[in-house]
């Protein structure tokens, strides 16, 4: 096996099982169901790991999702959104429920009714609550309204869950893991005052999910730690050797102090986070910057203190998001050091539906 | 043909056609041959209507997409990039240009060696000039060094290229349209004092290929203006009716003021520049803006003054960069008005080596 062509997106392995023992261990000392979130690997081989690992199932973002890891034989998923179903992915989701464990989100009373009517009432659901993001979930304390108008539908309520999105943030994951306990305490109260017991109390962000503050979770769902990536860095959620994806990139044009690759936001993505310091981090270039990212070119800011690359040398970038750089490739090239050891499909690229 | 599930791409076929014809007259009036770029669309049906209006060839990004369009049958075929060539995409390019017209782009005498040594010496060259981007491309009084280079190592060097992509920013396409003229103006000069006449002078870009300016161009290299985005209409490049290329979405969420759609970045690409109001736009809501994007969300702040859509309506959305949401799917859905009509394969998605 020979990297030929660049860019190219490589797991080194060795990272990568060291990512998913942390947390694996975290957790399980901390008595906390881990519930990966699939949609950052996109990856049986990876979602296979995380379970010999000590995973109790996945966490899946859309049914297509979900259906490409039933394929490969997981049985235990949850899809955290708040789906809207009609008739054909109510069809759809019936299906899963009849050989798998399957629960899904909620956070209306109309989307419980649309799912109970559309793909019944064998399937599981949990409340989605804002835990202080302010994207979907209903405030804490609505969480039981939402719960008796699922019973009212027939459905079973399990539990809550939230996503603790404004940890993504500097300087924010601490508070954001307190708000997330608080959310996800006041929810499971709201719960249980309207008759249901919150049997799973879900939560977890990759920045918040190291953390232990006290809290009522029962349940984590990270899903960029498995890799790591730019913005976890420079959140201090992890260090550079704790990053397992980075695109091999090579060297195209040189000038002054810019040194520009053939990696850009078609196999990077393009995230930027406003409080980002470029569009992507050089593997062992701590002081290099990405100040500006086209399709296929990364104009790479090269530090004066550092010798500069020269056309055809290859250097290794690690992306912004790795959600979002894993789902523009077929393949993820696994090394072990700079040696490739194996090729994994990205199986569900591009399951949007 | 229905419309079942989304987030899914659509293409307006009228508005597509439009775009398509109003391009190629204005090149035509103005005597310029047109290269339009298929990194955008990365689909053959599309390429063929461009050449079928008029287009003498196709631009591309990567050895990959030139080989996708010539497996669909197109022969002229320009590799608008400073590629570093080794031993086996020498192979690819030698094959490539055995069954075509073939030209690559060179920005160094190191590159031009490594083409020359690899790839033979069988393949024209464009050397790449930086018309004020300042990403590839050498100043344009040194193309000339360039062009002697890549004599020297055997290659022909048939013309000169620039991308000026700094016209994507408020106030600038016309400025840039200017600079980009003097700047080939004074590479075509710099090619000709080294022995080499420049036979194509290539430009372009969509904010500025309808802009007349006097220039030396003898091409065009426009590829967004097929589809129209959120960026062009927010550089005033195109207005709302122009563009073709949106993401079909649900509404999942709704409370106060806030809609949130089931396309995120997964769908629509995570481009924002510094100077875009927001993630994207909805069609026929000018007022909209989507204040935060999330892989499978659109948070959407939603005007007092329209209603307010209900979850289960479905909205259009306008992709900020149509070129990174296009490489984010498989299909095309083809309409008329809202009816599918034909469904399109993005052959060349993923295609970045």
């Amino acid at each position: 096996m020979a990297l030929e062509a660049t860019p190219v997106l490589l797991v080194d392995r060795d990272v990568l099982d060291r990512n998913i023992a942390r947390m694996a261990a975290s957790a399980r000392n901390r008595g906390l169901a881990l519930r990966p979130h699939a949609k950052t690997h996109k990856c049986p081989e990876i979602a296979r790991l995380q379970v010999e690992a000590g995973a109790t199932g996945l966490t899946v973002a859309t049914v297509t999702e979900a259906e490409v890891f039933a394929a490969a034989g997981f049985d235990d998923l949850f899809v955290a959104y708040p789906l809207w179903v009609d008739a054909a992915r109510g069809a759809r989701l019936r299906a899963l429920a009849e050989r798998m464990r399957l629960t899904v989100g909620i956070d209306s009373a109309a989307g419980a009714r649309a799912l109970a009517e559309h793909a019944g009432t064998g399937i599981g659901v949990l409340v989605e609550i804002d835990s202080g993001h302010h994207r979907t979930g209903v405030a804490p304390e609505r969480a039981g309204a939402v719960a008796a108008a699922a019973r009212e539908a027939g459905l079973e309520v399990v539990g809550v869950f939230t996503f603790p999105g404004h940890s993504y943030a500097p300087d924010a994951p601490s508070s954001a893991a307190r708000e997330e306990a608080d959310a996800l305490a006041a929810a499971a109260e709201s719960l249980r005052a309207a008759g249901a017991e919150p049997a799973i109390v879900s939560g977890g962000s990759s920045p918040t999910a190291l953390i232990d503050v006290p809290t009522p979770a029962t349940e984590l769902r990270p899903g960029v730690y498995v890799f790591g990536d730019a913005q976890q860095l420079e959140l201090g959620a992890v260090a550079e050797e704790d990053v397992a994806l980075t695109a091999l990139a090579t060297v195209v044009s040189v000038r002054d102090g810019i040194v520009v690759l053939d990696a850009g936001s078609k196999i990077l993505g393009a995230d930027r986070a406003a409080w980002a310091t470029g569009h992507g981090r050089i593997l062992g270039e701590p002081d290099a910057r990405i100040t500006a990212l086209s399709e296929h070119h990364a104009t790479v800011q090269w530090p004066g203190s550092s010798p500069r690359p020269a056309p055809g040398d290859r250097v290794r970038v690690i992306p912004n998001h790795a959600c979002n750089a894993v789902n523009l490739v077929d393949e993820l090239v696994v090394v072990s050091g700079d040696a490739p050891v194996d090729v994994w499909r990205v199986a569900a690229r591009g399951c949007n539906v």
